[in-house]
């Protein structure tokens, strides 16, 4: 095996046995099967507020909250309390036919926290199901409304909503679905804001989404086919942090009542004050069909997701039992009494008093840091929204054109911040942060500086 | 709202604020949606072994362990230290460019217990994805051999495979997919086993799998379009606990290898000792080139599951990073180590001497108290494997004529069961047994007397 020449652990941590004993055993996701061989895995022990601690106690800043999941810092006090109190009464216990507290404390809550045409929560397990759940029931919605023929969904371009197949098949990006797309759903792509390149030559922070004429057009020529809509408000998040303007937003939601098609957020990743507000709908007070929420949820502690949506749904699947019009789904671990007990801590220690001005003066903070990220050749844009930040990097700065896939410069720079203690986790061209909220004003310099050493340590030598 | 006749206590308990906010606000799994309002849910407030406690201490033995999930009982102190002792390093981290110590154990624990064929372990949150997980492997392998026309799968009618858009499509029952047929990749149901009403006039305990020649047309007709075939080993849990015999199994797997087809094994809700072996390819000496777990793999703490597969898959995904030639798939909460933990846990409680010898033992005394129920004059027939009884109820017994759906005789059996303080959940027509392995010789007498005695007072007044 071949060790790699940038990671100084490489040769003694592949002898790690520890190490050895994944490589044989263990197929890891999204990762290149030749990569844990080259660069060996983190092999980490243990995690404590914004920081990740390998097996030789070296440490490392948890940059993007293990994707994406943690809110509050890992280990914290009051959530492993939560923890442990649910567990003295009960891990689980199954919910048809049965419910229990910590899930009717927690329905209540996010209910509370979301648009007021949001009433109903369906409980799953991640958030590719949560998808999976948010498309059923708009399926099973319509055909129980007698529009039988809306049995399709239109995406965004680079949007992403999970793996699953059905979740997938409203997957935009080719890196996830190329190898799958004989048997995905026939669902309806749609070119989506682009602001960084954008068509129209206009700024995010003043243009009117001009670009929404792409899904004008397919409401138009499409709506007695389309059940709804999906799309990750605000935030493309694997497409790389992509951001865009909530006039797109409000005009999605005018354009699909017009057209009688529901609409479907995917907060997955930004729910949960990533953006600024405790949920982007709620936020910008807009109004999806289906609202799915998953990964902040328990503050990355443990698996969970919800599906909300309105009554006028709900309804609609009153049938009697034997008709079978009710919602025939469900996972064994739905509403997971450990989980949904982390998910009220979680939710009762961001609605804690000064809370969010916090955040936002770290956001404030972030944003201020990152203006040296502004001065690097390399810089096509740095964008960002409350604690999420991103910088594209380009090999010319004027034309923004893209550094080459083969390069991987983004794992190359992943490299060079384990050196300087940090996790990042670039998506392709694009180093983006995404700190636990946790972290202090001091340790956003210090992630923004070294991340900035990173990145030049590998461009400079291009 | 209406309160049910059966329930004593239903009248004070659509009282209770906690139900009524349940009523409010969830949406439960598999529930017809006005079941909750006639008919309370049970408010569960904590567990301990083998019961359910409600909010006014009444105590329910769970025969279904929770929807198929506990296997050693609720609130165990040793897999409650274990929780707690992962939970004071780590309660999660990501599983991309880290691995840790309590995933890379459950793994080496999985391909030791598991055939020598099967190598490598893909982590995932739950049943359907570990499904899903196995089906774009299977599909993504023959693309990358050059198989790109292998791209449907075929599975047993009745079979259940999870209700992911991709799992629901090698679902056999109408039940599940006929809301979303219209959506679903294009799979190829086969007949499969019918042991109970054998149309060959066989008895599973003699007979060769005459069955299996439908199998066999399937795969000589569509051998080139077909990735994979897909079973429940030995018992079609969602079925009704149809249970068949292993030689289908075997030749299941000599004739798709004759054919070059994967065999996809869904050991969910088998796996773990529930058909007396901690799983059925290696009680059976059978060797499926994928093999998905989940549910008891927790032993009912923690949504976790792995989908296992062999080197000759695993290999052919070792393109470069370039050609995305890897599987690209996640979830965030991949081999979360506090699932790991307790999973680890459950197996070295599995493992240890005597535990495989006192489950035979119940199973023994499971079988002969089990007698009495093939005294009712509505038993069409008890089967029994391992740790699972089902006792299929007919309205005649010579003509093995079904009680008819919208008779609903298995919710009222349930709704009798509750006032006996048992919690049973019967699937339509057959009453089943599937309770965690801590039950004692005792409470398994308690349980079968007072499941008949349930059955009784609902079906002599039919």
């Amino acid at each position: 095996m071949v060790c790699d020449r940038l990671h100084p652990d490489n040769k003694k941590a592949m002898t790690d046995p520890d190490l050895l004993q994944d490589l044989k055993n263990i197929w890891h996701p999204c990762t290149p099967l030749k990569d844990p061989a080259i660069t060996p895995l983190l092999l980490v022990d243990r995690a404590s507020g914004i920081y990740l601690f390998d097996n030789k106690g070296n440490r490392y800043m948890d940059v993007i909250s293990s994707w994406w999941v943690n809110l509050l810092g890992h280990n914290h006090p009051r959530l492993n309390r939560a923890l442990s109190r649910q567990m003295e009464k009960m891990a689980h216990v199954m919910f048809a036919g049965i419910t229990h507290e910590p899930a009717i404390r927690l329905a209540e809550r996010l209910i509370q926290g979301t648009p007021d045409n949001l009433t109903r929560v369906f409980f799953s397990d991640n958030g590719s199901t949560a998808v999976e759940i948010a498309l059923k029931m708009s399926l099973q919605y319509w055909k129980l409304s007698g529009h039988a023929k809306k049995n399709r969904f239109a995406y965004l371009k680079d949007g992403y909503h999970g793996e699953t197949l059905g979740a997938l098949s409203v997957c935009g990006s080719q890196l996830f679905r190329d190898k799958f797309d004989d048997v995905l759903m026939s669902n309806v792509e749609v070119q989506g804001p682009d602001c960084l390149r954008c068509p129209f030559g206009l700024k995010r922070e003043s243009c009117q989404a001009e670009c929404f004429d792409a899904m004008q057009n397919t409401l138009d020529t499409h709506s007695e086919s389309l059940a709804g809509v999906i799309v990750e408000p605000l935030v493309q998040g694997a497409a790389g942090m992509k951001m865009y303007p909530p006039v797109y937003l409000k005009k999605l939601e005018d354009a699909c009542k017009a057209k009688n098609v529901h609409v479907i957020y995917d907060e997955i990743a930004v729910g949960f004050y990533r953006t600024g507000s405790m949920f982007v709908c709620q936020g910008h007070e807009l109004h999806p069909t289906f609202l799915c929420l998953s990964k902040g949820i328990t503050s990355g502690y443990l698996p969970l997701a919800v599906t909300l949506t309105e009554n006028s749904v709900y309804e609609a699947f009153q049938g009697s039992f034997e008709n079978f019009n009710w919602f025939v789904h469900s996972h064994s671990y739905s509403a997971n009494p450990l989980a949904c007990a982390v998910a009220n801590e979680t939710l009762a220690l961001l609605e804690e008093p000064g809370f969010s001005e916090s955040l936002q003066q770290k956001s404030g903070v972030m944003r201020e840091v990152a203006c040296q990220l502004e001065e690097l050749p390399w810089c096509g844009e740095y964008r960002q929204i409350g604690m999420i930040g991103a910088l594209e990097l380009v090999r010319d700065r004027e034309k923004l054109t893209p550094f080459p896939v083969e390069k991987r410069i983004g794992f190359e720079i992943f490299k060079e911040g384990l050196t300087r203690g940090l996790f990042l986790r670039p998506l392709g061209n694009i180093v983006y942060f995404m700190p636990p909220y946790a972290i202090e004003e001091d340790e956003i310099k210090t992630m923004i500086r070294s991340a900035g050493d990173s990145i030049r340590a590998v461009l400079e030598k291009e």
